[in-house]
């Protein structure tokens, strides 16, 4: 029996898991936290951060895999020599200044103090000025990237966070001599093979396989230091996803307990890395992570322009297929807020009465719900709108409030929203010609709500599976662990192959209900005309941020 | 010293004053419920109500003026020789049917368990299909009387209940000597003087002083037993308010323990009876009643045709003036609404360990806020929009939301939306040529919160003066009552001369803030974009009412 690791690195704490690799039986499971957490606010030394900012130090990610792997064999007592592979998935577009030994910049005295020289993560949104910058030169330089992205870069991308690094410290970005994403400095630490990952590099930081960066004349354009950027700072080799990057250096190994002879496989991000753990296949099946965000990886045959996706990549999930990937900036972020801020006393008193949390009291009285019966509809977008309108600058609304209305009604709105939005995205790949027709969820919100997954299936008349995966994304990791092995060592040559197998796992169907569908095709219909109205036409919700803005607010 | 007695009939409840003449001194107050309630869902013996139904034993009237009267007496220990008037103010249009005799016919047992025998408040809704055909009867024959009541008569006014009667339950329509308003049924059961009120007639009853009724004709479309309602079932003499009805017969004076020179004012409206008592007497001043809902009553000189006005009527309010009055459907019910179902837990624990109520901590909390700081606009129709889109049908908004919104930012919001719809109001009497120059605030929110006021002030550009009568509509009446026993009993001949002295309290004055109005002006532009596409443009608010209803919902 040979075993396999996949750790997913998320924005509150990483999960890892020891996989079986021919069962694909997860035998132990371990999570760790940030030891220094995210800093939003100021450095440990009290120097403060700008608004926006979200930053850690490096050397947190490596400790908390040396701790997991060393928690994952203790509790499944597993020979370490039967663990034949690790794999890593990382938040992207997550990146970190480093020198020519791989040593983030921040463990530099001089640079201690200099919020620039750590991780900036993907929420950090200090370089939405940058990202501004960057998307009107290339409008107007018509740079035919744009196309690939939906229109727009976001200032969560790599390119944005370095001019923010080139512009408000250059010192850091003199002495950085990589900029990488997090999750191919661990690899190429892990394996002292300078490598990263098709996958961040192709979705994130403005590169494709058939047509490589844009050219260095584009970026003297955004600012004159950046002319030599790829050359100087980014000429890193791009391994495709499913690969192997290398095998575990000596200390390291012994750092983390484990054998040289443990594969290490290319990086690959959160979202991404989801559909082998679900077993997809085929053009068409599209995956949904739910959680404080949606990532949506949908598996196309040909190349099409989808306007406002987030990308598309070749071999960007499984290789043969082009990835498209599209998003929901907040779908748990709202129900979170919903539930802390606009939940009555009335709530807490009788789940705690009844012995359950608030969220399942909510889903208890908004199960009872007919769709319309509350003649509610809301937009999802109280962290903007990422797929298809890529605009940050909108925000959320509630229309048809009585005073009849009910906090489970209005909790249920903002539900029915986020699966609205899910079917504008659906929609809008159809309409550009790459179809979708099967659905699959994972993610703690969809194991843990049936009423949410059933009123996907209803909204976006599709039969949605239900991976009961407790941790899709390091399961996935696990399986890209297992094929960077190889078959000769026990594990696969071939992700289609390992997907085949592990991938092969029971899950729950919703399938919708017609007559509820009938009434979501017009609701949605008005959930469509407050879309465009508000995120097309009209420019009330920006005045509105900017006005809150001047004022001082959140 | 002389004293007059007022007394206010609102929907839960009547507070009646005691008031010296002189003076506008209040010696005594009192507040009575109704005895049998509001009956919204069935009758005593169990005979359900159909939806939106809203209805009353007339006799509850009778029966709490004498409470009031007495208690009024037994309070101040006044001699009853000195009190020399009673005023009385209704809501409107809350009509019941009488027979000959002017006994309500829900006293006789073959109508017992009628609920058409019954008192319709102003708030029973159920008559909205005869208010549509009516409408439509109307426009078609294109009635001159739309135009006064900015297009459109309500479902709540005398003409629709009266369709619902002959249609539903002729036998009581054919049963009525007269329909008459409760207050005009007071006044002329006091004083054995069938008489009615100028004021009902002209804003709730299609009425006007020099257009009279509409003809036989127009009633017959509506259906023809109603050809000759008016002649028959409507023949009451209408007298001006500030006039004296008559005096107290002697079983009555005996019943209250008043004398027979108890002279009684002609009956007035709760809403249209303020102007008197803050001691307006000029055009261009406005007043607002804020409850529940909010009712503007604009004094002017020249009759114009402003659309979506709820009426307009000369000696409406005070003599020598055309009074325009409009509404807001829902203010106070909003904040309610939003205690009681959008407050999370932290509130109610926080306000308790300080010892104030919730509205009280909101405001504490919203008053912190600046204006725009929460960067959201909100329309506030969630009872629908009685002026200046009156349409029932429409309901609330909430546009800006996002993660870090805030319980108070929603909350200040909502105050903000109902100051908007004000200013939407002023806005559209200006345009068509009725100016507006000085407003005046009474009833409980203008004198419990000091915030909302001060918003409305910067919202609307405008001065505020709040008076500070606790009960300032029963005061109004009250100075009807002394007008109505005239200068030679020790009261007024003229409600001027009344209200020069009695209306000459002291008030609270709110000024604009320059740097408030400056935002202000900026969300109401937001705000009337909001206004004109969801209340004009779009369909959406209407459909989803539409699928509310047919789904089940409130």
């Amino acid at each position: 029996m040979k075993y396999s690791i996949g750790i997913d690195y998320g924005t509150q704490n990483a999960r890892a898991v020891l996989v079986e690799v021919g069962s694909g039986k997860v035998v132990a499971g371990t999570e760790q936290s940030y030891p220094h957490g995210v800093m939003e606010s100021e450095l440990p030394s009290g120097k403060k951060l700008g608004p926006d900012w979200a930053i850690q130090f490096g050397y947190d990610y490596y400790k908390m895999l040396v701790l997991s792997v060393r928690d994952l064999i203790n509790q499944s007592r597993v020979d370490p020599k039967l663990i034949i592979g690790i794999g890593i998935d990382t938040t992207s577009c997550t990146i970190l200044p480093l020198d020519s030994q791989l040593e983030p910049l921040n463990e530099q005295n001089v640079f201690k103090n200099n919020p620039h020289a750590y991780v900036k993560m993907w929420k950090h949104h200090a370089a939405q000025g940058q990202a501004n910058q960057l998307n009107k030169i290339a409008e107007k330089e018509k740079m035919p990237f744009l196309k690939r992205y939906g229109g727009k870069i976001s200032s969560e991308w790599m390119i944005p966070k370095i001019m923010q690094i080139v512009e408000e410290a250059p010192e850091v970005y003199d002495a950085a001599a990589y900029f990488l994403e997090v999750g191919d400095w661990l690899v190429s630490k892990l394996t002292n093979h300078l490598v990263k990952s098709n996958v961040m590099t192709g979705y994130k930081a403005i590169w494709s396989q058939p047509e490589g960066y844009p050219d260095a004349s584009f970026f003297s354009l955004l600012n004159p230091k950046l002319n030599n950027v790829i050359s100087e700072k980014l000429n890193v080799p791009i391994l495709n996803v499913g690969n192997c990057a290398g095998f575990l250096t000596a200390d390291i190994a012994k750092d983390m307990g484990l054998t040289q002879q443990t594969a290490v496989a290319v990086a690959h991000t959160d979202a991404c890395v989801v559909p082998a753990a679900i077993g997809m296949n085929r053009a068409g099946q599209m995956a949904m992570s739910i959680g404080t965000s949606t990532c949506h990886l949908l598996l196309g045959n040909e190349e099409k322009i989808v306007p406002g996706i987030c990308g598309m990549v070749q071999d960007g999930t499984l290789p043969g297929f082009i990835s498209y990937e599209a998003g929901q900036a907040s779908v748990g972020d709202v129900f979170h807020w919903f539930v802390q801020n606009c939940l009555n006393s009335e709530f807490s008193k009788e789940a705690s009465e009844k012995g359950i949390d608030v969220y399942q009291l909510l889903e208890e009285k908004a199960q009872k719900l007919k769709p319309g019966q509350s003649g509610l509809v809301a937009l999802d977008w109280l962290n903007g709108n990422r797929s298809v309108l890529v605009d940050v600058d909108l925000s959320g609304m509630m229309v048809g409030l009585n005073l009849h209305t009910t906090p489970e009604e209005m909790y249920r709105a903002f539900i029915e929203a986020t699966a609205f939005g899910t079917r504008k995205i659906i929609k809008t790949f159809e309409t550009y010609g790459v179809p979708v027709d099967e659905l699959f969820a994972c993610g703690g919100i969809s194991t843990k709500s049936p009423l949410i997954m059933q009123i996907y299936a209803d909204v976006c008349h599709k039969e949605i599976h239900v991976s009961n995966l407790p941790q899709t994304s390091a399961y996935a990791s696990a399986i890209y662990g297992a094929t960077a092995a190889g078959a000769s060592r026990g594990g696969y040559d071939k992700i289609a192959d390992a997907v085949g197998v592990l991938g092969n796992h029971e899950k729950k169907a919703y399938t919708p209900i017609p007559e509820n569908t009938r009434i979501y095709d017009a609701l949605f219909g008005i959930y469509e005309e407050m879309h465009d109205f508000m995120g097309m036409q009209s420019n009330a919700m920006k005045k509105l941020k900017e006005i809150r803005k001047e004022m001082g607010g959140a």
